[in-house]
């Protein structure tokens, strides 16, 4: 059995687990206030390029989303995001939890546009009961998207200006920034999301760490008090040194970077083999996450061979299904599969 | 100028009025233990035929909809509704506020149906990651619609019928309902209602009362405490035979029905005088509100000597506007609209 | 039977009444956006002589005090209140259900003072691990209190000065404000209030209206898109004109002082009956709310002539109960309820 | 410089990581649903003889009792809790961020007593009012407490009852439970805290974890999608086995009992040499954390040597200052304490 099914199927990359062993009897302050998360924010900063940026670490991505949704809108206002966000989808309610509705804008391959958030903040302020309407007070985005796909420079500074037009912050979840980063073809860097999102996260779970989400704010006066924000949402860890360890090895000598590419490499070769098989493929998408269309009598047959995500049900006889890569991923298994496939 | 925005522009009915003043000066136990609101609600209990039924008196639509629905769901439940739902659009996010996400399902003239009710909770169920998703907890529709609108009886028992099989209730917002049971051809009744829907209210701020919507729980031990969920929701009313005078004047004489009766006779009147000077509407509606279809420039030259109110951007040219009858509405009224214009 | 168990045993002033059947055909805009309206803030900002204040009219206590409290506080922080405050214990956690924590203060006979609050505040920033927890965010206090004590105009400034250090507003819960203001040998008037408060409220539930409750926004940039908060706490009155003709009526040639004058006569006159009879106070109370020690045996020979309020259970043997008087108190009543007693 | 300010200071018991390493780059499905978490569960049932037991492991202690308190009250319910409960304190709030009201009970030692809890809610019944206030759902308890003192099985065994008799659960927050169970002298056993409590949990990230907490609910009908709930909160880990590995190692030959046993052993010592210095005890605790008054000057000397934790502000002169030893805590280390101070 071969398993495809998610990023996150390993334990971390094993640098990572190599510093937590070396370190792991050394006596730390808790909560992050230790020289290693220092380290970790310091070198994030500089790969940024942003020397001013706060920077907190959580441990999960829908823990993230929530904090920053919550620290960062006031009880009136909602978030736009892509009605296949994450935020909109897949965290049970969280950011309702929080007490903030999602405004759903429609979306292409996973992604929106900044015509089509303008022209929602426009329609908002030209209806005659918009005081009895949700504001849109942020705009939420995926890069790479929950299909895998990228937004261009060209396109993030849209949104940033739009943003900027109605004074609202842009917040990017980079649960997959990495592998978003390496893709082929991108002329998004790293530099060019601090430049133009208010704050973003940088995804460790799914990119070599065992579990970890840097939260960058690039400017440091959006928000107070984030750090008990943090503990409210039951999202501080105690030992705060694990997080910083973690990050701080991935941003030594460019280890996220690297691992990243692997990733995007191994996802090439996926991809050449489905498509050398004949498989249809529901999009083009650059990054490590494929999207397959299967009928359901064939999906139940691969399915006894290797594992993959369900993704949607496309219909009554086909089904879209995920194909990951990661890090972690060897040539051999893909070789593997296309064995047994 | 005319008036035809809302139909809450007036006060209450005078019958209400005279009981006010008459009862002013009585001392009565608060919060709606007084013998008035007892007759009241034996007056609903009667009218729905529905005798076990649990009555209660709040003051708003929003606030009702926001009590019923944080007292029925559970923290990881949300709310289906139609995404031109009040809760949905007009209510600033009352339902998030309470940490619960409106679930939207696409309408038909305001309108959800059974099946695609259905169809989104059997996905639901299908989605292998469904756990992580805001599960659908109950079923929200209004009756009449935003849009004026009726569901029929069948329509009503086959949402009935999709809720028992999913053991989730059926809320229906009344806000408007005097004016949904007395349309014509509808085959909506009270009891009806009573015996298809597990909550609903009855609305009285928009049909003869100064305010005051009656909710209705057909089902008692669906929720409990419900008293103090209307108090930790700020709804509810110190001087609670207010709401208590109100009804029982509404559901004395069937003056609740037959207000309601003369407001679908202007509305038919003012139908009528729209369809004469060849103006467009944008669907047929059987209540009394009606939607009509104006370029922007016939809307500015009417706006001098009507008011109506704004509904929503058709395109750049064009815009839907809302004439409205009430319980108040004269027909001297509208024969000097279609003098003026 | 004699009735003084509370202040809103009836319905309205006469007068109020009176305003409301002579405007109850007129056709005027919803929510709050007619003359009534803005001629009663015209009003309320001379008598405060706060020219540049914010205003606002919700339906009742609770949903004032959980609307302000969402608005003004951030979610990291809380509202220090008396352990005894309203917000405390007979709001069924509507501060809690907004996400805020009560941080609870010693009262002594319903008030806290300054000195205790800096005390809190200075506390919290010496603890060591306050970002661990819920920061002081704002200060509550009600006048009269829920005891029918007052604080003195030094009492207010003091307040207002501990506020000011730590630059968080000072919220006045007035639900009773005539009473307060109309005692004899009180230093506290609007003016004094307007300038000490950050926020505070008129009430008119209890003071003369049939309900509603005058939001007074002193420094206006203190809060933004209240009326959207208003909206989603399912506070807003579609007829906000029935709040505004009430207040524009109350703030009429005097009219609530008068009352609440009327209420503070007949509260001394009930005052001078219970002590000539020998009775127990439980402290002394200069507002209309009068608090008597009773041993359970009479307390049960009393409740059969006369209604009154529980209050506290003191011990085993006596209870504390609570007689009101009211703009509505004749003083016939009161000689009725000596005679019977 | 000698480090005892808690007992989280370094990563985990080396048994731990080495499983880790071992299981690094197995791929197994995530979010708990793999072996090692079936695993960790079965040996936890086993332990606590309870064997219908629902476990789910979550990362860290505040995010676990925010998630079974939602989960368990209602929203018109509050939670019982010591007024120096970790809830009601040092949470940052993240319960009424869930919307419900800490209701705190008075404290001896950090405990609160049966008798307590049935007063007030005997209390809450009586008042005439209780429907206006936040009910009593459930019983909070910490277990060591935050002062480091233990309840007694019989203590346990009343406040089950006092809960049974209501029909409220009790909750045990065992963030330092090993703690507990290993002290000297008490008739706590895991046995009989699940013969007592509706849910508790086993921490870990105190007691040789990198970090995680093994709820453990002992009612299985008690709570519906618990799962979902976690998601919801932002507490489910993506890699859900790093916690079934941890807790499968914690419960694998006595390791768990073994560790807290060691700790407390440490924590005696320690006893001792600050008993021979002369120090002062705030009170005897019995467990991994002592607490010691000093006076502000020694104290400021003492910190140059020896890192300990802030308590609590006694008086204008003396700090109550915590010392903790842990699985981690080496004799030698106590031993080079006493040589410095």
């Amino acid at each position: 059995m071969q398993h495809f099914e998610s990023d996150y199927l390993e334990g971390a990359h094993p640098l990572i687990l190599k510093r937590l062993m070396e370190t792991n009897m050394e006596k730390t302050p808790g909560y992050g206030c230790d020289a290693y998360c220092e380290s970790a924010k310091s070198k994030i900063r500089e790969a940024c390029n942003c020397e001013h940026a706060e920077i907190h670490f959580l441990v999960g991505g829908t823990q993230t989303n929530a904090t920053v949704i919550k620290a960062l809108l006031r009880p009136y206002e909602g978030v736009l995001a892509a009605d296949t966000g994450h935020i909109s989808t897949h965290e049970a309610g969280a950011i309702e939890a929080g007490g903030h509705k999602v405004l759903t804008l429609p979306q292409t391959l996973g992604k929106i546009n900044a015509e089509a958030a303008e022209r929602y903040i426009e329609l908002f302020f030209k209806d005659a009961n918009h005081d009895h309407m949700v504001r849109p007070g942020m705009i939420y985005i995926s890069h790479p998207t929950e299909y895998g796909t990228l937004y261009t420079k060209n396109e993030l500074e849209r949104l940033n200006q739009v943003c900027k037009k109605y004074k609202i912050p842009l917040f990017l979840d980079g649960a997959r920034l990495g592998y978003g980063l390496m893709a082929k073809q991108t002329d998004v860097t790293l530099e060019v999301i601090a430049k133009n999102c208010d704050v973003f996260y940088i995804g460790g779970t799914k990119v070599g760490a065992l579990f970890g989400e840097a939260v960058v704010i690039t400017k440091p006066d959006l928000t107070n008090h984030f750090f008990t924000m943090i503990k409210q949402q039951g999202a501080l860890l105690a030992k705060g040194r694990l997080l910083g360890i973690q990050f701080d090895t991935l941003f030594t000598d460019q280890l996220y970077f690297d691992i990243s590419r692997h990733a995007i490499e191994m996802a090439e070769k996926l991809k050449q083999g489905f498509a050398l098989k004949g498989y249809e493929f529901y999009f083009e998408s650059p990054t490590n996450q494929q999207f397959i269309v299967l009928n359901n009598a064939k999906m139940a047959q691969l399915s006894e061979k290797v594992s993959f995500g369900f993704w949607e049900t496309l219909d009554d006889e086909h089904t879209v299904v995920r194909f990951a890569t990661s890090w972690a991923t060897k040539a051999t298994d893909i070789d593997a599969l296309f064995e047994l496939i």
